[in-house]
């Protein structure tokens, strides 16, 4: 049974099917305000460096050349993975209900971060009882299951927040991350799996055979992004997709994470280029690939820390830069209200 | 006349003249404490990356295996000095009291970074109407207004602070930060000197050959770091080196800002290998040579978002590093606690 699906989403989903969404922009007159605004601040031309950037493309998604930054949003997306059961990954399948848990309670990381930067943070579990399939042996969404995985990313966006964050929690999706980057970008299978939460060697090997038993499985349907998506993703991978969509039409600016959520964006910008436009990556994961990843959609990192988490820890993290460079680029002075001579 | 100091800096100072200066180290028991509470949170091993070392090294300075961030200080020291005659900067010696006016009025970039993280700031103008001597002529400074401004940083540190943020501004003193560098690292005149403010090809020539020159000048009282910083440096690079010293006597850990401040801090682990064992690097500058003499200190910074403003506004950005660290490390949830298997 299909699920109800919002308008909006409905309309863009075939857009994006038929390859001719048009998505909207940013706001061209506040990125001139902002850029203007810019020149002004009392310091050297460029001195703050990707700050100043950064606060112009914020600028620009918010439709203000002098924005705030106030309310962003984490949220973190739990599902279950079928291709957990090859042993793909370092922890047992149940740990991702334990981890949501976890969120629930406060106690992850991705919680403190979220606190230390003053954001709302949400979790959405994806029918954990009900692992996707095992993408070896059939699409690891049928339709239905994968436009309620969409849904709820969708859904789960606070219109009113000005800064959204995606994070996931999910045994194995590392593997399925891996595969879509593979079907995506193609390239050497091995070249894009990882160690994720540390399997060893003979680990590394099994989930390199898995992604190429998966591309080889559905390589029929590769072709089309979205198809990519439900054939090798998971739900927690769908409603970041889903949620990233919706905080572009709302023009809420995102902070990609690690890995797997890159994945699941590139999803969008191979099925309408420029998709990620309101997204900047807001680190360069340790899992391997993530660095060739981000290389192909065009995104510099904002933090290079090493870390391999997911779960949004990353991007949570870079919203304290967002942060700074919203900060700088709107309260301070202009050489003129400072009387400071501008060189 | 020389200035009254505090009984312990004075004594430092003479230990570090005869190059025999015993500072006090990290607290090993709560390292380890730290460093296995670290092994017990809800997370893969390594997973949160450089974020576990700096919690466990921030634990270690404060003596607490689960510390907390709760009062980061930022202070810039501000002073004119004596070779901006010389025609160094791309912007005129009266910016720095207009910036230190600005500083006050809390309109520059480091106020914004510092409110948006919790930051106490202070703001010390060191004489600005004395600028230091044109070091290529005479010492910049002589000995009781070098011990002053060292007692003013000195001063400065709020013994309260769990964090320490120096930062400065003094039109010219990237030429005298490079001077340092040179003396410090030795090498090449021209490969320590860059754009600072944004000079001009025959600008940066122009203080390559000042630099030289105060070298030349000083040749002989080169080889004992402190009257490398005399006679090169400045008052706000001695007052950032009395501030550092002061925190490591107190155990509060300091994030190092750009270029001028880590030349000033390398004055100290030059005088004593490991006097800057309770610094982090907080970014790195894009000021060409920071990097270089990053290398040299041993020192990975934290950001790197091409940074060149100065006035502690990199470090400052990386007090929201430090904070998520601690912030995860402390309060994240144990494997136990959780209730979550531990791979």
């Amino acid at each position: 049974m299909t699920p109800d699906l919002p308008d909006q989403l409905l309309t863009l989903l075939a857009a994006l099917h038929a390859g001719d969404a048009a998505l909207p922009g940013p706001d061209e007159k506040a990125i001139a305000a902002a850029r203007e605004r810019n020149g002004q601040l009392t310091k050297p031309p460029g001195a703050l460096g990707r700050l100043e950037e950064l606060a112009i493309w914020y600028a620009g998604w918010r439709g203000a050349g002098q924005p705030v930054l106030e309310r962003p949003q984490v949220i973190v997306f739990a599902a279950n993975h079928g291709v957990a059961a090859r042993g793909v990954s370092a922890f047992p399948a149940a740990v991702t209900a334990q981890m949501v848990a976890n969120f629930r309670a406060g106690g992850a990381a991705v919680n403190q971060l979220a606190r230390a930067f003053g954001a709302r943070m949400d979790v959405h579990a994806l029918q954990l009882d009900r692992p996707t399939a095992d993408f070896t042996t059939a699409p690891a969404m049928d339709e239905a299951a994968f436009l309620d995985a969409l849904r709820t990313g969708w859904l789960a966006v606070d219109p009113g927040a000005d800064l959204l964050v995606v994070g996931e929690m999910g045994i194995g999706n590392t593997t399925s991350a891996a595969a879509l980057a593979a079907a995506l970008f193609g390239g050497e299978v091995r070249d894009w799996v990882g160690r994720g939460t540390g399997v060893d060697d003979a680990g590394l090997a099994l989930k390199t055979q898995v992604v190429a038993e998966g591309l080889e499985r559905h390589r029929d349907r590769l072709g089309e992004p979205l198809e990519v998506l439900r054939c090798l993703g998971g739900r927690e991978l769908a409603a970041m997709v889903g949620a990233i969509l919706r905080a572009r039409m709302e023009r809420i600016p995102v902070i990609l994470d690690g890995y797997i959520c890159t994945a699941a964006a590139a999803v969008l910008e191979k099925a309408a280029p420029g998709a990620l436009d309101h997204c900047v990556a807001g680190h360069l994961s340790a899992e391997a690939a993530h660095g060739r990843m981000l290389e192909a959609l065009g995104k510099a990192p904002l933090l290079s820390l090493d870390l391999r988490l997911g779960e949004g820890s990353g991007a949570a993290l870079a919203i304290g830069v967002l942060k700074g460079a919203v900060a700088c680029h709107s309260g301070m002075a202009t050489f003129a209200e400072a009387g400071v001579a501008s060189g």
